[in-house]
Formats: structure tokens, C-alpha cells, sequence
């Protein structure tokens, strides 16, 4: 059955009575058949309208439903790896009017929330932490005296992250009930790297009766599911799996894209998208400005032309940056996707850099924080030239509680060796992409920077140890980075109109203060400084430190230290003290 | 041959003429056994008298003469993970007079350093990055047309780290020459942990041939060498693996301690040991005096004594807590090794509060580095009562420039929704830890103080949200935490003989400042902060950020922003104007 035309679909459950997993514990085969036909219909409609994570989530209806249907969450713990997946989980389980009525789209999150539900046991949206979570669950279980299931869902890229692999390796030693159901799909976001895929398909291509088999040899029982859209099998594997107090790991064979033809298509592009047309595929509303990413991609692959030695690597996320398969496919061997494996990724940069290649991995702001380690250990320490590109810091990236991007200054930036800059221009951004690629010195950090692009006539000073006067002034100085660079020139304009008259200063790097300029503002009145981070370990407390030395009084404004969630940019901007009404407010009085 | 005296072993070959591993090359079968026991001879001597590593480098002596003998460093690339069995390779790669004279046992570090030596590649102290560096090295050999070997020798438990499992599964998909040599001496620090242990020795008691092989599995050519302490074994395999153009592993069957029968019968105890006589194991200088340590030990015994669901988590170093295997075997199942897998204990640490158990994780400082992101997107958004305790955090600790735990605060404390306490005597560290197993509020650090342990006779203000003033004064405050409290109480003597009485204040909280203590040192003229950590991003630069909406100076004491290897703790409190002199200039002078 095909969703061409999903919006003439004729429903023949009402899925509005789907209140929770109780409702289709009496259905049989064929009405469990039909539950999954209108769930993926009403989906699909959403998806289109919507956006999400559309691959996915059409790959796992059938997984889902049988999956409800013989265990009994929520006493059965079931835990979603990213989570990006559990949409379908959520149309059983008491939120189906968040997929059926558009006005309620926005009511659910795109990652289990255990605020909206108690089905929902974590916030998840990084890949490879479920079966790590599962093993607690079934320890607090096991020394509780419970007997519920505790099962990890968990995609086949999720599994080459290596905590899930730790955790692979863990789990049968609790010698007691685990099921990891593995979701074979045959695709990361984009494919698959690594050689755990090549013994996937060899587990497929034997119908899982390869006498070489890794899950066997880590000790779990190993059930292969063929048909993974089935909803016969699946009921039958999990029947199996249920209730068995050993670590067992059903690898179901599933299509990522199932039922959509568009999606089943072409993979990578509706791993996640934005609203688009059902039939063709099209988005529905395509912005052709010029973006940071377009900078990166044409700089980067103007890069790789010239120098023979440039790799660019990523784990797992080449479209993060803009790398569609046919700039890959231009990239050639001097692209390196590790798969979803950021400290591998790192890493291996370090040994490029010693080796006399040149690195520049590009990599989502968040998901840098999976190698702090080996961005501390393997690359500072050693201080070797290798250089990293963060997309989405700041709080003009993702806005889901678990993508959030305000803390890669401080989490970077108090690394010694690391040179972090941010720059504030679409000039800038390529001077330093430049840097990057020819980078001779050591670690090296260029920030992105969020927003819509900005252009800059003047010539780029690259000498980016120092900090760059935008706007002279006396009196009070602000320094502020990257995208809050304009809020600070709006600021300096309205301060003005009262009387006070602050310089503008784009500092560009963060790790580390100009001293030189710094010092040449030891008897100013106040220096404000503005960044598109925490305040806390940013680098607006690295100027409050130096200048105390003078006794300047200098005020932090950044973003507040704590989570939050799918907030409105301008609303967080107030929030924080940050529209240029309020800079130029805090300029003026102090 | 067994060295229970190895100060009477004639020498036959001359060590000290061994500059690099040419000198050995034209060596036969005979000469390469006997400088093999030569070697070790050697080593042992320097072990007992020096310390170090003891088992892991006596394990591997044949293998490292092997590899020297067969590949042609340091054109053929050897990458040691961990590194801490690379004294033989330092041996014979022109560093003998380290080993071989008392008075030069100094002159090299425990680890490889690209400093000492052109054949050590990188500074290496943390476990499960060699394959990573390879695969970057071997990329970058082939980008530049080289031909040279690259080779990553690893320990069978760095091999459980998931950043080695995503290499190990990426390294085959360069189709080029890479060479894991697996040196499977059936240990961890303590006892291995997780099911590919029980595979390993599935492959071992089968010399190899188990259809089942995680190895061949992931497309390596597998080479299994049944004596990995014998050489002429030894170099058949390392020359088969020689020069090919695909990825091999060589999993060589080795005996940790061999040849010391203390270190061979003791293998935990002589993982890494302080001088000791080689006869007995006895350690020479033994210090009886009470540390913080022993408070941990005896504090959390009682704990799991009286709570069932209380669970002690480490990553394969309960040595660092003092969980010996007698406290291990006490705990019983409360007690959880998931191997050196921080990832995962810290987030199965998240599992077990989830489902309802109270876990504490023991963790060394710079190793929790390697589960930052598990510490933010796994505990913190969940906002999870799971409990870490932190040891040899700040300057007190190890102090090899891959094991410094300066950085714990600014890595820790800026993550929303963690409590990060600094005890400052043994019975606010008793407090804290009581709370750390009662803890139902959130996440929590402790951070356990370095130095000698304190003593307090007041009684503990158990709200550790509030500063409490240990000495009442004017004008001028310090908020001194953890080891450093001693310290400013003595800075504060010394400045009142110059007429400054400064008060004295123990924050006892890291993550936050105690808003309602600081207004009311809003009239004060200064406030100096001291932290046992990196100023950049530490509680002092809290405190400064607050206290700028007052305009009162602050001065953030601290240690720089930089690596730094095997310094004297009293010269680097002088580096960083952290001695009770230093500080009682700034309160007076400030």
C-alpha cells in the first residue's frame, strides 16, 4: 500500500480512541494491519505539513505497534535511542491528537519527554545512550526485585557510537532480562561507515544463520527478524524476546522511508525535513539566500582542489555542513565519515595533523561535546594543527533541549592550547576557514555563526589574536562576538541619542583576551561584553578577569546557565537581557 | 627464569651501548632472548625502586623487542595506547640510561612523549585512543603516497572503551595497511569486565580458531599468537602482518608481571605500584596517616550496608577509591564495574536513578573528561539524582600533563542543573558524601579535596547551597575552597599583622554563588577568590559576574590555563601566587 495521496486515506479505526497501548491489546492481526496503515497515513499528512524526522519514523510504524502490542509499557521500559524515532510511540501512547489535528502539531516534542508522558522515560536526542540507559533500568529492576522487561531500541548508526558499543559489551554481564532491539535499516543520516555494516549485511544476506556473528559472540541470544515491516514477525520476535532473563538482541530488518515513496527513495534527504509536498518531494518553502553554509561548502571545496593533503571529516553529519553526496562524491578520498563516532572522529584528527595531512572536521555544536576528551587529551595536549568548524552554536541553532548550542564556548575554550574564534562577517568566516585549512600552529576552533549571513566592507584584519575597534567611543566600551555584533552597534546607536557614547569592539577570538587592547581601556568607566553563549566559563568572564586588575567595572551579558526548551528566539533574546533596547539600556545607567 | 634477585643478574649483552633499534637488528634468536631478560632485569630493579607501572611493562617486554626488531621505527609508525607499558620501547629507543642509572630514573616520563623522543608519536595517558591516531596516521600516509607500517598496540581493556571499539570498526574501511597488535594479558587495572572478555577467551582456548571471531567479524585478517611472551612466536606473527595492505590484528596471549612472581600472583596490586621490594611486594615507604580516601571506603560501606538500592559505579578504577577487591566483594552486587567505559557509567548511572536506585559513581577527574557529554545530555537535562564523586581533582593529584585535574571545575560546574561541592575537611566531605547516597534532588558532584586531610571541629551547616565565614573581618573577604581554606586562613593571619582583616569564607559550593552571602559584602573594597583549578571558567569568575552589579573589585586566584607535566607542587602554588605569602600581598595590596 502506497500514500501518494494520503489525504483522501479513508480511516477505518479511529485512531482519536487510541488513548493508550490497553486500546490495541485486543486487536488481531489484521486490525493491528490497518491500526498501521492509518498511523503511517496520518503521519505522512503531519510529516508533510510539519517536518520531522520522516525516515525514521515511517521505517519503525510496524516495530512500534508490535512493540506496544506485547509489552506493557509503561511497566515495560522501553528506551528509545535519539528518540528522533518515537513518533509513532507517541501516537499510541495517549498524544495521537498531536498527529492528527494540525492546531496541536506543536503540542509534542520530536524526542520522548518524560514531561509529557510517563511512557516517556528520558529527554534524548544524542545517538547511542539507549542500551547504557537500559542497563541501569534493569540494574535499579534487579535490586528492586521487579520483573518488568527493559528494552533498548536502538537504530543500526546509533550502534557504531562507541558508548553503545560499551554498553553492547556490558549488558549480558548483568546476566539478567535486557532486549536490544536493533532497527537495521541500512542508513546513518546519510550511509553507513565502518565495517559492523558489511557483518550486518552478512547477518541479513544468511537470514541471520552466519555462524560469524558478533552478537553471539558478546554472548546475547540473537534473534534475526527478515521482514522487519512485518507485523506477523515482529510480534512473533518479540513474543520471543519478552520476559527472558538473559540479554537478548533482535535485529529487525527494516526499510527507513517505509510507505513513502519519496522517502524510501531518497534516504538521506528525508532522514529529516522540513514541510514538504507528499507526491514529489519538493519543500514547500525554500529560502535561496546565501547562507554560512554555502561559505563553508565553497570554501572548503575550493580547499580540497588546491591541496592534496586537506581532509575534511565528520561523524556522521556531512549534511550539518552542507556536504551533499555530490560534494562527497567531489570531496573523494579527501572526505572521511567515521559514522556516527565524534571521538573517533577527533581523534583520527589528531593523527592526521601528526601525520602531515591537514584536518578540519565540521561538526553540530552539541554533538562536540561527545569528545571533550580527545579535543583536550589527544589534540590540545599534543597541540597539534588540526582544526574544527562548529555549526549551530548559540542560540540561533537548534532550539530542542538536547541540541541546544550556548555551551561550546565554555566547554572549548577553557582548554588550554585551543585557539577559538568567532567571526561576525561572511569575510571573516572565510578568512578563518582559510586559517583552518592551512593551519600550522595548533588546535584551532572556528565558530559559525548563527543568524542570517552579514557581509563586511571593510578588509578582514587576520591577525585574529586581536580584538578589532568597529566604532570608536570613550567611556564605555562593548564587546560583543559574532551574531550579537550588530544587537551591539543598534546598542552603541541608541546610547548614543542619550548621551553616551560606547566604543564597539568585535573581539573575534575567545579563548584567550587582546591584553594589549584590554590595557587600553583601563580608564574607561564600564565594558559590557555580549556573546552567544552561557555566560558562565564564557569569554566575557576571561575580560571581567583581566580588567579587574584596573578595577574596570565590566558586566556579562550571555546567555543564563540552564536548560531550556524549543523556546522563541526573541522571546530568549528579552529573556536574557539581550535585544539592543536593553544593551543600550545597560550602556547607559550600567 | 625468575628475578627474585635481580640486583646479582649477570649482564652478558651491554645495555648501555643500545642507542636506538638498529642496534639490534643483527641480533639472532639467542641475543634477542637474552636481551629480553637483560631488559627486564633492568626493569624490574628500576620498578622497586622507583615505581611505576610494573605488570603492564613486564608483560610486554618480548613483544616490545619483537616489534623493534621486526617494523622499522620510527619510519613504521608504533602508536602505544594508554602508553604506560612503553618503557622497554623507551629502553630501546635510546633511553636506556633512564633505566639503567638511579640518578637518570627521572629523566623520562611514564608515558610517550614526542618531547623525549622522535619515536614516541604522541603524549598519551588516557586508554582506547590508539586506533583512532593510527587510522589518522595511516589516512595521511596514504594521501602522501607513503608505505610505512602503522601500528596500534592496545591492552585488552582499553580495548572495551568505546572510542577504541569505533576505530577498531572504522580502521578496516581504509582498505590500507593498519595493524592492531591486541595484548591480551586478561586484565584490566582490576579484573576485566563485559562479555567480549569471555569471547577473548573463547578465541584463546580455541588457539584462535572459533568460527565465532568479533575480529574477522569487523574484516580483519586475525593472527592469533598463543605465546605472547615468547619471541620467536612473536616475530612470525609481526612479520605476517608486516607491509599488508588491509587491516590485521595480532591478539598475542601475554602474562601480565611476567617474571616477577609478586607482580604475576598480585596483578592488581602490581598494576602500578610505589617502590617495593621485589622479593616480597612489600611497599617500602608505608604512610598510615588517614586520607580522604579511607573516609570514602568507610563511609560508603556503611551506605550500601544500610540502603539495598545504594550502587557504587565505577569505570574500571575502584583502585582509585580504595575499593580493594575485599570492599569489592562486600559491596557485592552494589557494586558496579562496567569496565573502562566512562561513557557508560555515567550514563547507566542515569538508568539506575531513572528506575529508582541510588548510584555513586567514583570517578577520577581527568577520566570523567572522557563522559562529559553524558554528564550533560544523559543526567543533567534529566535533572537525574545520580551522585559522582570526583578524586585527584586539582593540583594535589597526579601530575603527568595527561592526568591533571585542574579542569574538572570549569568542565563540571558549567553544565546547568548540576550541584558541584568542594568539601574542605573530613567532615564536610563525610556530609556531602551522605548526601551524594541520599540524594533526590538532582545531580551532584563532589569533588574530593586534595592534600592531607583536614579536620573541623564546628560543627558541618549541612545547606552546602550556603557559604559559611569561617573568620569574621572587613573590608576585604577571600572565598577560598576545598585544600586551599588552610591556606587563606594563613594568608588572613599574615595580612592582619599589616593592619588588613580580611574575612575568611568557605563556599563549599562550586556551580553556583550563595547570592544572599555575597550582598552582604556589596560595601566590601575587595574580594579575592581562590580555587584548586583553572581560573577560566572556575566559581571564582561566578563570583565576579555577580559581584560586578555592585562595581566591587575581584581578584580570581587560580592556576593558568595551560598543560603542564610533572611539576613540584610547591613551585607551581609559587607559579600561580597561590602560597599564603602570595595571597597575604594581594589582600593587603590588592
Amino acid at each position: 500500500m502506497r500514500y501518494n495521496n494520503v489525504y483522501f486515506c479513508i480511516m477505518e479505526i479511529d485512531l482519536s480512541k487510541i488513548k493508550s497501548p490497553a486500546d490495541i491489546k485486543g486487536f488481531n492481526l489484521d486490525q493491528l494491519n490497518l491500526l498501521s496503515e492509518e498511523l503511517r497515513a496520518v503521519l505522512i499528512r503531519k510529516l508533510a505539513a510539519h517536518g520531522g524526522h520522516v525516515g525514521p519514523n515511517l521505517g519503525v510504524v510496524e516495530a512500534t505497534v508490535a512493540l506496544h502490542y506485547v509489552f506493557d509499557a509503561p511497566k515495560d521500559k522501553i528506551v528509545f535511542d535519539v528518540s528522533h524515532q518515537s513518533y509513532v510511540h507517541k501516537m499510541l501512547t495517549g498524544r495521537i491528537e498531536a498527529f492528527i489535528s494540525p492546531e496541536d502539531y506543536d503540542k509534542v516534542t520530536g524526542y520522548t519527554s518524560p514531561s509529557e508522558s510517563e511512557y516517556d522515560l528520558f529527554e534524548v536526542g544524542h545517538t547511542s545512550t539507549s542500551i547504557s540507559l537500559a542497563t541501569g533500568l534493569a540494574k535499579a529492576r534487579d535490586l528492586q526485585g521487579g520483573k518488568e522487561n527493559v528494552i533498548a531500541f536502538i537504530g543500526d548508526a546509533s550502534l557504531g557510537g562507541g558508548m553503545a558499543l560499551e554498553a553492547l559489551n556490558y549488558a549480558p554481564e548483568l546476566k539478567s532480562n535486557i532486549i536490544v532491539i536493533l532497527n537495521d535499516n541500512q542508513m546513518s543520516i546519510a550511509e553507513n561507515h565502518g565495517e559492523l555494516y558489511t557483518h550486518l549485511k552478512e547477518l541479513r544476506d544468511s537470514n541471520g544463520a552466519s555462524s560469524n556473528n558478533i552478537f553471539k559472540a558478546l554472548g546475547y541470544e540473537y534473534i534475526y527478524v527478515k521482514e522487519g515491516n512485518d507485523l506477523r514477525s515482529l510480534i512473533k520476535a518479540f513474543r520471543e524476546a519478552k520476559d527472558q532473563k538473559r540479554a537478548v538482541l533482535v535485529h529487525i530488518n527494516t526499510m527507513k522511508g517505509e510507505g513513502l515513496p519519496v522517502a524510501e527513495t531518497n534516504k538521506e534527504t528525508f532522514h529529516f525535513s522540513a514541510p514538504f509536498d507528499a507526491k514529489t518531494g519538493a519543500l514547500l518553502n525554500m529560502d535561496s539566500s546565501e547562507t554560512y553554509v554555502d561559505v563553508f561548502v565553497k570554501t572548503i571545496l575550493d580547499g580540497i582542489r588546491k591541496d592534496p593533503k586537506l581532509v575534511l571529516l565528520t561523524a556522521g553529519t556531512p549534511g550539518a555542513f552542507g556536504f551533499s553526496p555530490a560534494h562527497r562524491a567531489e570531496a573523494g578520498k579527501q572526505m572521511v565519515d567515521v559514522g556516527i563516532a565524534e571521538q573517533d572522529a577527533v581523534t583520527m584528527s589528531a593523527g592526521l595533523a601528526k601525520g602531515g595531512a591537514h584536518p578540519v572536521m565540521g561538526v553540530v555544536s552539541t554533538f562536540l561535546q561527545r569528545a571533550y576528551d580527545q579535543l583536550s587529551h589527544d589534540v590540545a595536549i599534543n597541540n597539534l594543527p588540526a582544526s574544527f568548524v562548529v555549526f549551530y552554536g548559540g542560540m540561533f541553532g537548534m532550539n530542542d533541549v538536547t541540541h541546544l548550542g550556548f555551551f561550546d564556548i565554555a566547554m572549548i575554550s577553557n582548554i588550554p592550547n585551543i585557539t577559538m574564534l568567532a567571526p561576525a562577517s561572511a569575510e571573516e568566516y572565510k578568512a578563518m576557514l582559510e586559517l583552518a585549512m592551512d593551519n600550522s600552529e595548533g588546535p584551532l576552533v572556528v565558530r559559525t555563526p548563527g543568524g542570517a549571513l552579514v557581509s563586511q566592507k571593510e578588509p578582514v584584519n587576520k591577525d585574529f589574536t586581536k580584538y578589532v575597534k568597529i566604532e570608536d567611543g570613550s567611556d564605555v566600551a562593548i564587546i560583543a562576538e559574532g551574531a550579537f555584533l550588530p544587537f551591539a552597534r543598534k546598542a552603541a546607536a541608541l546610547a548614543r541619542e542619550k548621551g553616551v557614547n560606547p566604543m564597539v569592539v568585535n573581539p573575534r577570538i575567545l579563548s584567550n583576551v587582546d591584553e594589549e587592547f584590554l590595557d587600553g581601556l583601563k580608564d574607561f568607566r564600564m565594558i559590557v561584553t555580549v556573546e552567544d553563549g552561557i555566560i558562565d566559563g564564557g569569554f566575557g568572564q576571561k575580560v571581567s578577569t583581566y580588567m579587574n586588575r584596573y578595577g574596570v567595572k565590566t558586566i556579562n551579558l550571555g546567555i543564563k546557565k540552564e536548560f531550556v526548551d524549543r523556546y522563541d528566539v526573541k522571546d530568549f533574546f528579552k529573556a536574557n537581557s539581550l535585544t539592543p533596547e536593553q544593551i543600550a539600556e545597560i550602556l547607559v545607567k550600567g
